[in-house]
């Protein structure tokens, strides 16, 4: 069953596995799912939309085929003369720094669509999630990954700062500026699942393969999809907000949140049902 | 014996079991110590108390009875049609959020005297520690649990983002916006003792019962209570600070800290009696 | 070998021991390597100079002897009457807080220094490593450790809280203003390499003893070493950044930073070495 | 009149000169309005009380007398051997310090309620506006003076640095950390009510005497008090919270304030009365 | 001449009266250009495309007709039934906030889409410039007005606190929160030219009528035109990330603009053309 | 009379004209002051060594000749092929980028070092006070200026964004990112005495020429030179402190300032003398 809002897409699946779950799938395995121009537009499309979508209240998002959640940037791809990142026609140095700067910028733009997305995001990693698979993933809310999987911050070894969110939000969902963070991300050294968990990045290794990751995945993603939408996406945008502001400044945009959000009729359906001991239904957000 | 400069309270057991540490226990164990209207007055009272007693250098917070730190929020009492929480009188949703933003401000101030205590409070947690539990263990400096200790970040299950100081101090205290905090905070899913100290919410799981929980609590009061407190009640400051902020503005301010308590005679005193392998004693701060 | 651009001096060893990877030791192993008045102004010299070398690429920092990366303060130094601490001369407490401010600043920027490095340091810790060797530890990028190192946040012992770096970068380091950060911070408990790792101070416990530590560092070093320096160098650049900043500032900020950095010839060096499976070499910066 | 829910004060009077409109006199005219002790509890328990109070929408604060809206702390007082600047008790300098940031937070507490209170608060000043004075008025949202009002930043001349709010309120309500700003803070000159309008810190010079000032004042909060309390104090609320943050998060800030705020009736009265040219008329807030 | 990269638009006139200099006028004089629905998506589309269009080094913004900017938010199509404002089809006050918020952020984009347009924006202001008018005119660069301009911060007087941006920007751009700012905002009291002039809103009252202003904004734009377009995008731009940021902060950035902008041709374009007394022709961006 | 400490200046005259009262002139008047390479160094060295000088309690910094205070950065001189600014020697614009970087690094924190100095700094301007000269002056504290006076922000004209402080400090010195702000700041339009004050640039024109500026500006530094240096300096850096900080961040500051500051004599001495109408005599700082 396709979503109602979300037309076709030509390098993403985007199914409703269950009611209010969508799954999103990166569709471009005989690549490894690697990234070149016109998949980036296609997934800000895609989660633009999602985040409004008042019949969505959690999404995942996998990669298609055994062998990669992403490989990251195609590499290929961004050594033909013509791709953005050459810069082409300028010989002036500030010229061609405005040209990569604006091309920068809306890549970013694209992965923080993912991170802005009003509904919480659940990563599911197996295989390569190399270079840009960190930055996808970091955007997302909460991150499981098969057993197989293995992560690289890759961007040094293309000779590069990792520039689309890595460097900003590796930190974030790691727990800070930890001696792992700038091993990792200084080194390009790939790394395991089991690091991977050890080091915060993911709250849940599957044991088994790429099918089993799915179904746990799509278990938790049910059980988020039962609980009131108005608390689940409050929850979301008030832990967003925390990050590198102090607790008074985050306490007072709490309450200012709250002061509209606990007049939901969703508060006294979830507590009439938690006394009854039964299940609530919330209406669609 | 209880200290010099508090009351008694109704629902709340203040002693000092050793020599300038005080020891608050939440006290309403018929009702797995959830909380109510009169409780969150006292529990004010008593940190904005304790903040500047001089003869108090570490406080210790634990649950009274067998199951509980505490349930959380009384839910039975929020379903009132009296009760803050439905903002009664108002019809005009806008004059029903200042009601209802007042309301929180309130709370999260209680909360927030916790916090501020200048004093170092180490959290004991057993039992149900739920809701309210959590933004209330947030608040404290240190955490131990018992093994049995069960939490649950609790308050999507009631239809609302936490909004009295979870949201803002868990990734303070857990480490950054992880997968883990994410997914305990999205889903109200419960957890151990043993997920509480992998995600850096607890520093020791003690095994045994609630009774060995407060012994080894104890000790490492009597240890804190032994150290200077110029020292102790300044690291704590420093540390507070520090989040939220750059490197360079809490060194600087380190250093105007400092300007005046490095002319402390604890200094002193610490330094001659570290040289000559001796106990030191301060004055009360 | 030793570096092109520095000279010698009496409390560092400074070596090259591989190319484009310098190792600095502290040198005054008879005192377990304590920090007195000349060692500072030392440190500062060494850390300039490597910062905007053109042939580093990778920083080591060790202790030499078998007993401590450094046990911190010399204390019996900083007992003398003569000692900046008494800060001597002043009666007036404002005045002898100006001086005392002024003494701290400086300080700082020693160790700051290091943190500014522009190239990654790596510090190798063994046997003691206590007060100001966890401000110096903490202001290096990545820390591995020896399986007997013996932490301790020690200054709260001598009576004050540790203000030249620690308080400000240990919540950094270790992943926020943990349960664990504060038991170990107000009570100068001593940790083992175990507990470091487990909370995200170190990155490795190396087994066996100090010789072996140095062997992996050096291994890791050279590893770093062989990757493009512009990269490695806006990698630690952008990473120093985020820290108290909002994700979205820093995105910018990397935007501007790669802007003039996406122009680097290294880039079409490490994807075109990359592509054809061959090993890059980079221009010195 | 006497507003409902205020009592007596020693050294205020408090009426209620028109319909919503609360006007606090400073009312210690003999010492030129001159602050000791007990003046500041009470202060505090009037704006706390104003904040809250819902027949109250615009609130004057004046001094009695023809010579000063405040001549500042009453010097006198603050001489005698047992005023908390002496911090009484302590030979320890560290411990002095503490109980003299304990007293400066709890004064900086009272001017503070007056910046928090959430009804718009107009300064009327005159006569001498000394020291205290300019942190109380900078503390109101508006300030008109008489053309007579004499201002200094007193504080240099009896040798300490504004320590109650002018030093962190005057650059954000003067406009920056400007030439003129320093000028007068550092060196406690005295200025003109002239002066004072051509560099932002008063908004009006009232011709004529204090009379005149208390009538244009009283004129200008009937204006305010006929005016949306919603819309009024969302206003207030949202340009509090723009100083110090990036246009960013306080564009997002008003958002999550008016997801609230614009379901008021409010709206739709003032629109409708807007379009029928006819005076609205709105509930309590 | 139209701009090569713009299409028509149906309330605004697009011109290029200049070369590089791009004139934007507000088309909907009958209505005194009165905001509603479509205009609002013309605008930023013109935004985003000047932005990045490398011929234009200036823009001006005006309204047509002889009577407004802008009077602001047309109150009659705002009071439809079917307007957003209404948040229609939802009876719970939770999602009817969502629905609002969503618009909120929506309609701040449009502004702030003028506010990060890469080149700098003038306002050319004359007659009613009420509401939206200075949400518009805040969000410029550079603003000047005719003496007979007629400013009102109006949203108080529509029961609502502004909220696409004055709120935010009006105090950045005034200078600070001052008596004047909170005078104007809190009262919906209009204010002449004179005033604005007086208190920054305005850095030009231009004697005359609408037609001496738009000849004076466009001899400004001719002359900014004439400039290194490279220094004039880079200081916008720097002098943008100021706001609410720290000194420290702010220079570190502006350095690492520079790092690729020394390296632009106009520099010594520009300091050969200086030296030799001749003008420099720089190349576009 | 020579400063105790301070050794001879090639391009400075430094000297004491009054007790406590440093004059440094720039001194290459044949250039109109333009700054080159040692000029640089010297005033680093200059206002490193007062900062911390216990005898100076204000200094004053004015241009040396009729002509200027500096016509800014010696184009002549940057225009050498040698010049740090051409970047010599690196092909890769990124080697390039870093070489600029750090170079400007250098520059930013001579003026920095004004900035930062411990004690109060005044400007005297007069003639050609561009580029460099508006960064310098708004490094200082206080500005005044004689009204022959010709100000520019002069960057944008030899083709880039200022970057060794302008940018970040005008915004703070003359109130916001005002209309005006931006219109000399991307126009790099001359403007008059007049207008810098109007813009509160400088907060005194002083009638007549050069002579009668030096005049006033020497009176008003022995008026602060007269008051307690501890109340100055305290006043200073808690002012510099409030920038880009939230008022409650800088309110805590001030708290933790004054708890070693006010135990000064300093404080004693002055409202005693206040009492007795007596001139108080302060300890040097």
């Amino acid at each position: 069953m396709a979503p109602r809002n979300l037309g076709k897409y030509q390098f993403y699946n985007v199914t409703v596995p269950s009611e209010n779950v969508v799954h999103v799938e990166i569709n471009r395995p005989q690549k490894l799912n690697a990234f070149f121009g016109p998949m980036w537009w296609e997934l800000k499309d895609i989660f633009e939309k999602l985040s409004v979508d008042p019949e969505t209240r959690c999404v995942l998002l996998s990669g298609a085929g055994d062998r990669a959640f992403t490989a990251g940037l195609d590499v290929e791809d961004a050594a033909k003369p013509d791709n953005a990142i050459s810069a082409g026609g300028f010989a002036d140095p500030s010229r061609k720094a405005t040209v990569l700067r604006r091309h920068i910028l809306e890549l970013q733009e694209v992965i923080s669509t993912v991170a802005r997305c009003a509904k919480p995001v659940v990563a599911l990693l197996h295989g390569y999630t190399y270079g840009l698979g960190i930055d996808l993933a970091s955007a997302c809310d909460i991150r499981f990954c098969a057993a197989d999987t293995k992560f690289c911050v890759k961007e040094v070894d293309i000779g590069l700062a990792a520039d689309v969110g890595t460097l900003s939000r590796l930190p974030k969902v790691a727990g800070g500026v930890t001696s792992w963070v700038k091993e990792v991300s200084l080194s390009a050294r790939p790394f395991s699942a089991e690091e991977a968990e050890k080091n915060n990045l993911v709250s849940r290794v599957v044991a088994g393969g790429k099918a089993e990751l799915i179904k746990e995945g799509l278990e938790f993603a049910k059980y988020l999809a039962s609980k009131s939408p108005v608390a689940v996406q409050g929850t979301k945008n008030i832990l967003d907000a925390a990050w590198g502001r102090t607790v008074e400044d985050n306490l007072n945009y709490t309450a200012v949140w709250n002061q509209a959000m606990l007049q939901s009729t969703d508060v006294q359906r979830a507590i009439l049902s938690g006394l009854k001991k039964k299940t609530p239904t919330f209406e669609k957000l």
